[in-house]
């Protein structure tokens, strides 16, 4: 076929873990690698803010570059591997040059991809050059590979899964322990699986990039990641799962699209996942993906969504196709083809809801609620109220609604919004489908 | 990149539910299938047993051969597909034909893979021609792309999973049901999980073959079905079922294969799986295989194992590659660097063991049944006797061991042999381990 036995030399930008797992994982498979990918796969030249630092690694016998610019258009590189991450800022820059210059990109950078990957994708067809980012989701699973070949034969009808790791890891410990969000969340970053400053993760903002990723491949639609929907899982309590245990549920952080009528719909949630649902039993850090197709039927992909070993194994996966000549359209087909999708309105999705009231305990509350409910057209399959645990303590009232027009339940609330009886917000969840 | 945007031209061999499937997938999803291959994906000509069979697709547009070796051989034709299915016969016939005829193959014959893959593979290197067969393997799962592609950085430390949806969905339907194997058997073929003639599926043939083509696929090894230890599922009753399931287990299947220091380990056989493990909840006839890597960690692939949809899904899968020039070593890499594994001897592998004994109910026989088990140095962890449901009834007597070598329980199976305490062959199935 078409490789050459030459090596495949490669740069690596952004020496963090992954970067360093990448230079372990090219060094400890090396010889399986270069049987699989039909040539060898070379580290040449290497860029990282500080030289003098221990990453554990011995890079003494790559070329450094100060400047990831620099990196991007070195004479003796073939591709470079950029993993400084950030939408912008010199991530991009360097992508940008690199592609310029003819070499090929592949990228962790999930956050770049899902704000000008378009662009970079352009510059990629235009140079005739490879653009990949298999690590950019789900860290160490292949699904963008999945979607972009797995599923190729494929109309698909809803792409969904678990994408963001710490919130797995936050929700399924709450889940466990019984504790609260904010107790869970120091806990989860003393432990290293939630980051000092862990706004992108627990806002539901990552599994957004990811989401509108692999929106983009699966249905063919130009990536539109300002078109989210995102809510993140900061208002979950301990209360809610416990409610939602009782009801048969766990809840999880579900990224979900799909496209109807030419509309593309992706949104970002904490949903009540069914406990004999493939996704209720992915628990810690671990990522999962279904993709339904119009003749695969439910595919699941399931493994470590992030960690050095996982995304360095994506990182390779995506060099190895490159040395083997596997190198396609990266968003499964050309640029020009992708077709820019309008965001779908989700107000007419029937859905089954749970929604938790946070009340004073006095008389007349139940009969407020519930008349809003009527007055919204919402139909109450199950309700429970919890009393206060002590006096003056906060009462629950949590309900699963019938299926029924999101809309109609975000009237409801309207109905409900300024009314003294409440303490606090109302939380919606959505029943993900079985 | 290398895509020529002329059509590829197929042949279809074979027009059973999974050819009729192929037309109707490639009908269907026509213009998503040409922006994702680049091109079109045109049938020119197919060839099966009886011209005159409806089949629920319009064959009048495509050519028709009698003799699949003159389809294999057509001049207007780029890529021949073969679904006739058989290790040997007409269709390897025509599987060889096409290759040497400078046709690319693509097949869903997991049989002819598993006792000619190798040499077909020769066949398509020294032609120049790409060879793919995702849909003999775990159906619509796009697992041999898994292994081949997404895992391409890792050396495996194991691969293993549910390759069979008949002994799934009988195993599973007896777990709901409480009925017994040929009971359930007969309801499934019924249903037509199950065909008439079962053999090849209920004793872990059909499974051994996928496996086979994993294992070489996984460890860069050579296609080796004759070495696969196989035993099926017709000797699980509804009782070890029940047994299992009160101490916490499921019984699935279970195909597994590993490479340690140099030899190769293929095993098909019933285990019990532990309820939180990621197969546990793999029911009916789902297929599910994981791969561990040294980077990626802990991967899970599920669908559909089987049905005419699926399998399409994965041809033409396949054939969306092709089209893409997206067509390097079929195993992964050139059979020249498979290597030939010899099979490694289980004996001394560490495993959790159930056995289940058929007993007479009479004074000693838990003595006899127990002091051969220590004699043979295998701990118990666990026992349970279940007295007979009416006089004159069989006695059950069921045990789990603590991890031990595999052959100490052999010895100690050996040691009862000709008991006439025992009613039956003890049955002994290995514990998964989580």
């Amino acid at each position: 076929m078409s490789e050459t036995n030459a090596p495949l030399r490669i740069a690596i930008a952004g020496l963090g873990t992954v970067g360093a797992g990448v230079i372990r994982l090219l060094n400890t498979n090396r010889d399986l690698i270069a049987a699989r990918a039909g040539r060898a796969i070379e580290v040449v030249a290497v860029s990282a803010r500080d030289r003098s630092l221990d990453r554990g690694v011995d890079l003494s016998g790559y070329a450094w570059e100060d400047d990831m610019t620099e990196l991007a258009g070195r004479e003796d590189v073939d591709v470079m591997v950029e993993l400084v991450g950030g939408s912008d800022g010199p991530a991009l820059a360097a992508s940008r040059a690199a592609l310029k210059a003819g070499k090929g990109l592949v990228t962790a950078n999930k956050a770049m991809i899902a704000h000008h990957g378009l662009a970079l994708a352009e510059l990629a067809e235009a140079a005739g050059v490879p653009l990949k980012f298999e690590a950019a989701v789900a860290g160490g699973i292949p699904v963008v590979k999945g979607l972009r070949e797995g599923t190729s034969a494929n109309a698909l009808t809803k792409v969904y899964g678990i994408l963001n790791g710490t919130c797995n890891y936050i929700l399924s410990e709450m889940e466990e322990t019984g504790a609260d969000f904010s107790e869970t969340l120091a806990e989860a970053q003393k432990l290293g699986y939630a980051e000092a400053d862990p706004t992108f993760d627990i806002e539901g903002i990552d599994a957004a990039h990811k989401l509108a990723i692999l929106a983009a491949i699966g249905f063919g639609a130009k990536v539109d990641f300002a078109a989210v929907r995102v809510s993140g899982i900061t208002q979950v309590r301990a209360a809610d799962i416990a409610q939602a245990d009782a009801l048969g549920f766990v809840i999880r952080l579900i990224a979900e699209a799909d496209a109807h009528e030419g509309k593309l719909l992706q949104r970002v949630r904490p949903c009540l996942v069914a406990k004999d649902h493939p996704l209720a039993p992915v628990d810690g850090p671990t990522n999962a993906v279904v993709a339904e197709g119009n003749f695969s039927g439910r595919l699941l992909f399931q493994g470590a969504g992030a960690g050095d070993g996982p995304t360095a194994s994506a990182v390779v996966a995506d060099l190895i196709d490159i040395a083997r000549s596997e190198v396609s359209a990266p968003f499964s087909m050309p640029v020009a083809q992708l077709q820019a999708l309008p965001p779908a309105e989700p107000g007419h999705r029937m859905e089954r809801t749970y929604i938790r009231f946070t009340v004073n305990d006095r008389p007349g509350v139940l009969a407020e609620i519930t008349a809003a409910m009527r007055d919204a057209d919402v139909s109450i399959e199950s309700l429970i109220q919890k009393g206060r645990a002590h006096e003056g303590g906060e009462v629950l009232v949590a309900m699963v609604t019938h299926e029924g027009p999101e809309a109609n339940v975000r009237r409801a609330i309207d109905l409900l919004d300024g009314s003294d009886s409440l303490t606090g917000d109302p939380l919606v969840l959505p029943i993900l489908p079985n």
